[in-house]
């Protein structure tokens, strides 16, 4: 009698074991959602970088080149983006609850707001109404959106394995944005030379980009390392210093030789096309993992469902049921296994988490002085910036001293 | 045609700005169910302390006291233990899918065979097979394992307004429990006489409790700071540090006044039941708080759909739709609005959060030396204490130095 009723209520203290593994499962479906998601919005990053420098050429030449590019560049994008959307669409209406739906959702309002206006941006850059400035501004902003979606699925991915491979893709995805940032802005001065704090402004790009593609190694599988280091091995890379080398050193308002323009254009969109490649593999490996991660956790429930099969038929004489400090045994082991694997998961999770705070700390600053001094993004950030450039300072730096002079002279938030 | 159709897209960005909402309402009730069980979480916990005790009274004193008062303790406790059994099943069957599931169901696992354990660690008290020392063990184990509950709803809360209270609820129990322990500590000591190392642990038990209470304060709000503040303020408090001071300069195998060791256990007691009144305004305060914040963001959420209504009408003449450039600023500003104001509450709940961070460290450090010398999770802990007694350090300190060194030796996880 009492083994019976110990028996009954011992079951459930295992179904919340098994309740939790089925969350666990739940979670990992969701994030493979998600890396679908992530993958789809890098490909489309990529091609709203190539219509960012199509359209620059078009504008910088006074529309005399690259006018027949930008049409089919602008059909790639939509059916992109039509693909990101019904991503977005999936997430919306899908039978999960979103992890960290609040803030995800804010992202990818942002980024819906920014597509519509893709029509009326390319209007104005096919008359000609707007500078090459502003056009390379819009598309900033729209792939910095894009980026943001991405940064909140690394960030509230519950799993450290998914989470260090969305946190490499970040950075790789952030690491390639700077770097055609980098082609705009060399562009710009091959074009039209040397502009003001072009040294520092130029310097600025490498770093940041270098200090993602640090990150993203710390954090890599294998695979896209290898890819990694043999693109940085490769013959580009003397090519594209010794083309930042003539670039930086050149002269204001003497625009360079032509062809050092074009080599430019050329050696760069190389580079980033080659990045685009190993951010396919990061994209593989990422949907490898989830799968492999859904299949190890459905399996350990089987295990676990299993053992709760033969407590429901203790009597069954095929399979003798464990019988008391034995079954006792079993039970205190599955709980104390299950916690320390959860616990450790959890601390690695926090460990993986901090390679994310140098944005969020930069992001932070950012909103202080939008509100402190009614600044759009763009210009905030353009602040930010040129502090760091005037302080010889990484922007991360600036931005944490910005966060600790606001706690201290701050009204209590 | 095209306001048309620019209206019918940017509708999809906004209904996205809806989605977060709804997401911040479903996150924020599934917040007050957790904070429901929380409290009735903490009633539990109180009725626990008292059987624990009720049975080492009856136990230190060979059966001959509190024998008739074990019976309705035990009762309360299981009728208690059945509500929050029942809380249990709701998280577990209910509409939302439970933020943190598998963590938070794994610890509720680890309570349910705790209850399930209570029937027969109740019959060898009775018995008196075993020891006080043992029974508290018991008791001390299961307090722990539903303060770990808690916890886990306090480290999981997404509202930074929530999460406070839910972190200074967290240390407040904890503390409060500190505080039962230096009660069955004590008792044993005006009982029996000094026992080993007993200046270091008695202010061991002063010193953690201290730094809960601290936490609680930093955290609290302004009616349980009030209770808190009266409490300090009363004559128990004089009476206790006499009591202390008494108990540890006893001297060893020495039993003390027989009257003294009444006057420790009311003392104690009295204090307890009086941080159990502030435990329940902290609930209430909890109770209150998740119902505004429900409200507040359902306000949003319908200023938010009320111009979503706007914008799906555009042509009704009682209610002239904003047009272009005015209808385009108050989109940017609604999504400049919420992506600053998510963005403020991550960083505060990133502040909230690292006060939670202490017991993380010493829990890893527990799982190290379980995992590193097959112990168990009280003989792990009691071994963190005794490092940190000897040191002269504290827990957190020697568990952070148990990480660090297993971080230079250990193979990489």
């Amino acid at each position: 009698m009492l083994v019976a009723a110990s028996g009954s209520i011992m079951k459930s203290a295992l179904s919340f074991l098994v309740a939790a593994r089925e969350c666990e499962i739940g979670e990992l479906e969701q994030l493979a959602l998600t890396s679908e998601l992530v993958g789809l919005v890098g490909r489309l990053i990529h091609a709203l970088q190539k219509e960012r420098g199509i359209s620059n050429v078009y504008l910088g030449s006074q529309g005399r080149r690259f006018s027949e590019q930008r049409a089919p560049q602008a059909i790639e994008c939509d059916e992109l983006a039509q693909r990101v959307r019904q991503r977005f669409d999936e997430l919306y209406s899908g039978p999960h609850s979103v992890r960290n739906g609040a803030r995800l959702f804010a992202r990818i309002a942002a980024v819906l707001h920014g597509l519509d206006e893709l029509p009326d941006l390319r209007a104005r850059i096919a008359a000609r109404t707007l500078g090459a400035d502003a056009s390379t501004a819009a598309f900033v902003r729209l792939i910095s959106g894009l980026l943001a979606v991405v940064f909140e699925a690394a960030d509230s991915a519950n799993d450290p394995q998914i989470s260090r491979a969305l946190v490499a893709m970040f950075n790789f995805m952030q690491g390639k944005e700077y770097a055609g940032q980098e082609r705009a802005f060399g562009a710009m001065v091959f074009v039209g030379g040397r502009v003001d704090d072009c040294e520092q402004e130029w310097q600025q790009l490498i770093d940041t980009q270098e200090r993602c593609f640090q990150v993203f190694v710390n954090f890599a599988d294998r695979t896209a390392l290898d890819n990694w280091t043999a693109l940085r091995g490769g013959p580009q890379l003397a090519e594209l210093e010794r083309l930042r080398r003539i670039g930086r050193s050149s002269r204001a308002a003497t625009p360079l030789d032509p062809h050092l323009s074009q080599a430019w254009y050329d050696c760069c969109t190389h580079r980033i096309d080659a990045m685009r490649a190993v951010e396919d593999t990061l994209a593989s490996h990422l949907r490898a993992l989830c799968e492999r991660r859904i299949e190890q956790t459905r399996a350990e429930l089987r295990d676990q469902q299993a053992i709760l099969a033969s407590l429901a038929q203790p009597s069954s004489p095929q399979t003798p049921a464990p019988i008391g400090p034995q079954l006792e045994r079993s039970i205190l082991d599955m709980l104390q296994e299950q916690s320390l694997r959860l616990q450790a998961m959890s601390d690695e999770l926090d460990t993986v988490r901090a390679s994310l705070n140098e944005r969020k700390i930069v992001e932070r600053a950012k909103g202080l002085l939008m509100a402190a001094r009614k600044l759009s993004e763009d210009a905030a950030y353009k602040l930010l910036r040129e502090a760091a450039m005037n302080q010889s300072r990484r922007l991360v730096d600036v931005a944490e001293r910005i966060i600790e002079a606001h706690e201290l002279l701050g009204p209590k938030g």
